[in-house]
């Protein structure tokens, strides 16, 4: 029998409502609150939740050594998901962040070789070593940040090789670090320079021998594109994730955040892509579609912050019965930030999500958005011990002290990874 | 000769632009950047800030202990100056969060007997005990955020008693905590329950007895008024800060939050008031008028994001002459965080402020906010010992990854109070 971790009486234990699939409409405000709530994890698996009192009694049922973890005057969620990320990657692009200030649009600066393809040309230079060092100090703030799962896109690579070389970086990082890492292809994440003259050639390398390359390794579950006007359009976006689907790969696509109505969400709810991310100019169409077709809508109110954009329609999506789910976007460019408290905060100030809302979208829903909805993002029996306490005594003050980490202890696979703020173990154990 | 604390090789060493008040136009982006910069700190005082090769040529002709702290790969600024904050009350509101979301005005929300009055409530329920415990906990999070010096301001009190008892535990706060705390009476802050229907008494109660009471017994520094339709006119807080003057307070004013062009920022350039604060709402006559009479701009950006409010026209402030200062406004109500590190976040996002603007509007303008320009707010022989180490490279990173707190290490008094992240030292010394 493996060791015990007893973490005991929070405040509010917010288990998450149970039910299948993601949650939408009046389900994504249904925290499944406990008072004085506890949580027992064996090897690594949640073997109780519930009230102290019945805690009590089920440990009298146990033996060996317990852990135990005080939460008393805290609040005890489930490990926080991120869907979107862009975390493996090299150097670094805050100058632009001074042209945008200046009024420069972030497509112009793509355009002019900057942006997405400043970042290739670091990534491409970077071994494969370096990327995985540079990545693992991110991870680290990511669980810092309450962070226990993450997707990661590759895209930066934008040759066989380097996408091959990014995606086994992923791997490494999913192997080294306490953060479980899912890893999706993204190729189709811009047009590389020495393809601008024949983009089209672009699209028969991603679709002839990315995608083939990268399923034969086994080295992604998603890929993405960036469906966007001057990037992907719709035909090429649908060509390429209609191959990946062929080839065993679950569907993801960067949707509607520059070109208005360009129909990415569209495309999305027809190819029933698991999710669309972004959706900062989605039609009415376009969100009636996505509730049709159960894909979930990953947003990224940070990105608009960063980007100076009018966020996503948060509200007529959960409204029109859409599933949402947040994430921070994770990138150089247009989201350098691995906080989701703050992508919460942003949600609810610049979305109008309200404090119950951005809890289902960063830990259920966002589980359900790369395919992890029966694993984590719910503290339920049978689900892994990933857990996260924050320093405040109920879930609205989470939005309501914003702007601050109010993390204070992250609890993964049953083991204390970060404690008082501060990392304390984050390598994996040698087993 | 005491210990010598010695802060060697910051990446860059931001020690502001030399020179006398606050800093104005292209003024606001002069950070005084040493590469490779030391500093070094003898019994509180900074009595060297240089290149390191001048630093070990220096410390050659001083004896004693050396305390060295390896800023190598870091930013190295003055401690941050928060010149705005409600520190000091009982309470919290988040319950008036979800009545925002859900559409409710925050004036409306007062009128009901809400929003400040609220917080009056248990600020007059708690002891004075009590009102010093909560603050502490909050001053602890502002130290972590990389924040050394803060303004605190009375007004939840609004009885004689309760403003002289919130203004001694901000005094005892000063006493207590590392954080210097400089005190500001604003009995009028809002008309209490019991003179709904008189008013005018209100005004005459702060004029009569509140103002020559805290004045007697030398708790406040400032005095400022919450200037704004349905609170106190234009002619209440004309009267109330020309007796203020009189008995030798300096001014502040809550000025142009709400109501568009209520004149609040032209009162306060009239009084030469020291600062005005919010000024959401101001015309270009006020901001002419505030450029004029030297009044310096303290810029809210969170409490905007907080109540779902468009920014403050900073850049027409900075472009037409104003010095501008930023401050969380720390209160329970329209801006309950901590954190001038997010602050100056919003600043950049919300306001097109540059990175190089809002640490001096965070550091040297905050600090003339507050009448400390001479002693705080940059890095130069005989000033404070205040400095803060953020992990960043170079300071525009401090903008590009955003929503995080990049504070790694503070230094108050030459005495190091956080060092990686975590508070290592709260206590002052005995002496
Ligand atoms: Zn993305
Ligand atoms: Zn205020």
């Amino acid at each position: 029998m493996g060791k015990l971790t007893y973490v005991k009486s929070a405040s509010q234990l917010l288990c998450m409502d149970t039910g299948h699939g993601p949650r939408t409409g009046k389900g994504m405000s249904m925290l499944g609150i406990i008072a004085d709530g506890s949580v027992v994890i064996e090897d690594g698996i949640i073997v109780f939740a519930g009230s102290d009192a019945l805690a009590a009694q089920f440990l009298g049922t146990r033996r060996g050594e317990v852990e135990v973890i005080d939460a008393s005057g805290k609040v005890v969620a489930p490990g926080l998901v991120d869907p979107h990320t862009h975390v493996v990657y090299a150097g670094s692009r805050e100058n632009e962040l001074e042209l945008r200030l200046q009024g420069e649009k972030y497509t112009d600066i793509l355009q002019r070789g900057g942006g997405i393809l400043n970042t290739a040309r670091s990534t491409r230079e970077a071994s494969e070593e370096e990327l995985i060092r540079q990545a693992l100090t991110r991870l680290d703030r990511f669980l810092l940040h309450g962070v226990t799962t993450i997707e990661a896109k590759s895209g930066y690579g934008l040759t066989v090789k380097d996408e091959l070389k990014q995606l086994r970086a992923a791997r490494e990082l999913d192997r080294r670090h306490p953060i479980d890492v899912v890893p999706t292809f993204m190729g189709a994440h811009a047009v590389p320079e020495e393809y601008r003259s024949h983009p089209e050639s672009y699209v028969n390398l991603v679709i002839e021998e990315m995608l083939p390359a990268v399923a034969e390794r086994g080295l992604a579950e998603y890929c993405d594109v960036f469906c966007e006007q001057g990037v992907f359009d719709i035909a090429e976006s649908g060509r390429i994730l209609e191959a990946a689907e062929r080839l065993g790969f679950k569907l993801k696509i960067h949707a509607d955040e520059i070109a208005k109505n360009f129909g990415g969400a569209e495309l999305a709810a027809k190819l029933e892509a698991v999710s669309a991310e972004h959706l900062l100019k989605t039609s009415e169409e376009g969100i009636r579609a996505l509730a049709k077709s159960g894909t979930i809508a990953v947003l990224l109110p940070g990105t608009a912050l960063f980007l100076m954009e009018r966020a996503a329609d948060a509200r007529s999506m959960i409204d029109g019965g859409v599933a949402v789910a947040l994430s921070t976007d994770c990138n150089p460019g247009s989201s350098p930030t691995v906080s989701m408290p703050f992508i919460m905060n942003a949600a609810c100030l610049t979305m109008r999500m309200t404090p119950a809302e951005v809890l289902v979208a960063s830990t259920i829903n966002a589980a359900h958005a790369i395919g992890r909805g029966n694993e984590i993002g719910s503290i339920e029996t049978g689900k892994r011990g990933d857990l996260v306490l924050f320093d405040v005594s109920n879930y609205r003050q989470l939005q309501y002290y914003y702007g601050m980490n109010l993390v204070h202890t992250v609890i993964k696979n049953g083991r204390t990874v970060v404690k008082g703020g501060v990392l304390v173990d984050r390598n994996e154990p040698a087993d």
